[in-house]
């Protein structure tokens, strides 16, 4: 019986949750910003790949990063350190961000003059690919160390993504990592998805990826 | 408004769920088996650990693998063929198991004969950390990849676990990983909690692990 109780509850959670996402995107819209949902498992490399894109990128658009996380504060300030304009979101344990905490980042970080947002999601593969953070596009990681058979275990958070980055290609050679499967089950699981390896660590296959951030930010803000 | 809500139906459901957990230790202590629920990030290597732990403990020990994952039978076909029992739970998109769906795997399992249940829990630091499975200890995998900073940002995960593994020690070098650094970090979140480095792989340094957990199967089965 509550276990009937919990889904409906889940599904108007997520209706109203939709709809508070759609507005979060007017908004962004109106104040030329794109916001880029960055999800992946803990230790993907999130962070550190975020640093990478903001190396390309920065002197060419005004870049604001949203850190969310359970708890501490060490990712925001790697990211403060490069200049840019960096805040950390406290989730409170929770495991996702929904567009209502995003919205409070984004008033936060004040978005009126940022050309690009990017949250940093909750690690975690199950529920961010959820929730509609009211972002623009959504990226997912996916590390080597973490094996080619993430597509098959995690579904929908390929389908949410909009794009895919295998990081931390750098070790490929010390795990057995079959890119051409990954590259197979992420196709399988989402048809025409752009696929980046990258070694966030050193840049390598960043400005690839770069690339196809700034075409989508150029298209969106105009 | 609806936050409320959803808050306080989370309570009711981790109260109801943590009533169904004692239940099911209830029935595992009667029928004289141990369940360890084992729960990492994705890739940490769950699955290989447990190859390496079966390997140590079948021949002294009935051992029975639940393999939880949201889709996919990539683990428990890998646990088969070491020829103990092994089947497939389902989550349906659930990001954890809570005690019920633990309760209906030793159902299907046939717990009464096996001496050891572990259940390997869906890939995620987060959302199992908070659900009680009715397990009798939590062991988590910490891998080097992943960073020394988890036990920083995923605190419930270390102060429910009763034992750490810290998994992928071979690769060590190729990673900015601190043990001194990650151990500090785990003893800060869980006073006195034992920490296993291992290499699932080779199996080195899986004999302690299998020490400690050998230990607790005797003191609870009797």
């Amino acid at each position: 019986m509550s276990k009937v109780e919990i889904v409906d509850l889940k599904a108007n959670v997520l209706e109203e949750n939709d709809v508070a996402a759609d507005k979060t995107r007017e908004h962004l819209k109106n104040s030329k910003t794109f916001l880029l949902n960055l999800m992946s498992s803990p230790g993907a490399g999130k962070t550190t790949t975020l640093l990478s894109i903001i190396k390309l990128l920065k002197d060419e658009m005004k870049i604001g990063i949203m850190e969310a996380d359970i708890d501490s504060d060490v990712d925001a300030v790697k990211i403060a350190e490069t200049g840019v304009r960096s805040i950390q979101l406290h989730t409170g344990g929770m495991c996702h961000l929904d567009a209502g905490m995003t919205e409070q980042g984004l008033a936060s970080i004040g978005m009126d003059d940022l050309d690009l947002v990017v949250l940093e999601n909750v690690g975690n593969l199950v529920c961010p690919a959820e929730f509609d953070t009211g972002s623009v596009k959504n990226t997912m990681i996916l590390s080597i160390p973490e094996g080619d058979d993430k597509p098959l275990k995690y579904p929908l958070m390929f389908q949410v993504a909009d794009a895919v980055i295998i990081n931390k290609i750098d070790v490929a050679e010390y795990f057995d990592f079959d890119m051409d499967k990954a590259k197979a089950a992420i196709e399988k699981r989402h048809p025409g998805i752009p696929v980046f390896p990258i070694c966030a660590k050193t840049g390598e296959g960043v400005e690839a990826y770069a690339d196809w951030l700034r075409k989508e930010v150029k298209e969106w803000i105009g």
